[in-house]
């Protein structure tokens, strides 16, 4: 099938490249950072806002919007960027790494995963065709499959039954996906640590095919060179010409590394969690704004930063406004946190036309050390 | 003293009129409703989304700022315009109603308030002086004078023992007030709902003499048509080539009537506070958004608001963010509510201009029936 993904530029450096994805809902430029609207918003975030900050696509989270507020009613809105009032493209997860984080309230079968709502411990069932029939009626760009995430460490047996279930999985979710409905169906590679179930978990999934290819169960408290080992690893293994997303990941320093391994795609809850949290990410490290020493601090967040927060409110003030727990804190802390991700994937993608990706990283960690 | 008021248009109808105040940081246009930004933050909203609404002048609380973050930190800033990054007239109490509501907490004595800081039960004093010395630390455009509010219910000689207080609080503020600093200071009258007292309370400011006057402790637990009658009685009292302001008022239709009574000025937490527990106002009246008759009401809060909520967002979908506890369901409320209130007031300035207030006060109870 054709792809939905163009190369504008391959580097001579490395796996980074630069490009761009096509969805129903317009085109987004790659390497991208998606931010994540678990119930149908961003947290703190306006759209207008987001549109600020120059976001592309953002991530919605089945499990959430399941479970509320639920999949009729945004049916009856013809899905979920009627509903939010978004109307650039979104990926939706599957729902699976949700299930996988409620531990003792799920169980997996082979038909598919039983949990437990967090909200009222009502009883719920998600088989691999019902998390593309939710997705479906979400109506998002980008669809996931279903997966079985593996903790970390999981022995090879363990990692093993997962993955293969994952693989039949797949197989059921591109049996469901209604292809003419203009979404994209992405599979998620799982495998835990281990390279031989990485390498067979693709190959199923190529066999198969899928209109992009995803790594699942990374970042889950593995080392970090372990991660990035098995994403170079992985990534290699994938088609050149189909987009390639890194789930769940992360630092900074993790989209650099990742895009110099070939990755297209990003989503974390760090810039934003962390936002509500206090913590900002400046281009010479991070501020954690309610300590003592930014109390009478006049100057912004970060000097070189051109964002709306940046550009008319101190130290000392944002940390007034968190220290007094005040709501407007969390709205500009994220645009700030959002913003910095924002120019670190647009400075990548510059970096990347002109050949200089090298470079860029080699400045990203003497800017940061 | 030359006053800020310039008159525009005065009703044939009633003692409503068409006007502007004039400070340091630009004019206002009235009758005016004042945003009230209590810890130099309107809670949800950023100085972007007030110009939006068209908020000209907004309230700062003199009591919260000098406890937190404390006048010593917004002096550095050169005041709160700066602190907040908010270019337009801003009013600062004195404190007074702060420290009155504190109740038990508080002691007046003919010096001043002595009073424990609702943060950390330190003991703090706030003589006349110091209110005008930390106003005009501020920065406000204008200050108020230090009052000292009397409960409802109050009998004469209570109230008469507190409004002579504020008489000569207000003299002794007036004496402290550096008039070089472009900063306008406003009288304060008292005298709880005893006419003559009110009256009394009206003479003496006006022989001090003040660059406005305000009804202080109204609206606070007395009947509606108490409040009224006090507000009708005190306004008319006043000179009328001055700004007349009712503190800490109120609903929409007190607005309606305080205007009708000659008042240019209001302001009130109603409008944000409702907003964050999910009472929106509406041309038809108050939508509770929580309530399960609005869970798949796919119409804006209000079909005839023009606001940035209104244009994007369903019934549906806030209270979908109300009842998951977004913080954009407090930023997207707040919107609403402050729009109606800033609409509410343009369509009050369009019939006086048009001098048919008469006929806009009765179309507005026709709608709100």
């Amino acid at each position: 099938m054709a792809s939905p993904f163009t190369l504008h530029r391959q580097s001579s450096q490395c796996a980074a490249r630069r490009g761009e994805v096509t969805t129903s809902h317009g085109v987004f430029q790659t390497p991208v950072f998606m931010p994540v609207g678990t119930q149908a918003t961003v947290k703190g975030m306006t759209p207008a806002d987001l549109k600020n900050i120059g976001a592309e696509i953002i991530l919605g989270n089945t499990y959430h919007l399941y479970i509320r507020p639920g999949c009729e009613l945004i049916k009856e809105f013809g899905g979920l960027h009627n509903f939010m009032a978004w109307d650039r493209p979104i990926l939706t997860d599957s729902g699976g790494f949700q299930i996988f984080s409620l531990r003792e309230l799920a169980r997996i079968s082979e038909e598919g995963a039983a949990f437990k709502s967090h909200l009222d411990g009502s009883a719920l069932f998600l088989s691999p065709e019902d998390a593309v029939e939710v997705q479906e009626t979400l109506g998002s760009d980008i669809m996931m499959c279903l997966d079985t995430c593996i903790p970390y460490p999981a022995d090879l047996n363990e990692a093993r039954q997962a993955t293969d279930l994952t693989a039949r999985w797949a197989k059921r979710c591109r049996a469901a996906h209604h292809r003419d409905k203009g979404q994209l169906l992405f599979g998620i590679v799982q495998g835990g640590m281990h390279k031989e179930l990485r390498a067979q978990a693709t190959e199923q999934l190529l066999e198969i095919g899928f209109d992009g290819y995803a790594m699942g169960g990374l970042s889950v408290g593995e080392p970090k060179d372990l991660m990035l080992d098995i994403t170079e690893y992985t990534a290699a293994l994938m088609p050149r010409d189909y987009p390639v997303y890194l789930m769940g990941v992360g630092t900074p320093a993790d989209l650099v590394e990742g895009v110099w391994r070939g990755v297209d795609m990003f989503d974390c809850v760090m810039p934003t969690r962390n936002a509500r949290n206090g913590m900002l990410f400046t281009s010479t490290g991070k501020v954690v704004i309610k300590n003592a020493r930014y109390q009478r601090d006049q100057r912004p967040v970060d000097e070189n930063c051109t964002c709306y927060t940046c550009r008319n409110f101190s130290r000392a003030y944002l940390r007034h406004l968190y220290m007094a727990h005040e709501i407007l804190a969390a709205t500009l802390n994220t645009i700030h946190n959002l913003h910095y991700y924002a120019g670190l994937m647009a400075g990548i993608r510059k970096a990347l036309e002109e050949d200089r990706y090298e470079e860029f990283r080699r400045e990203f960690y003497t800017k940061n050390q």
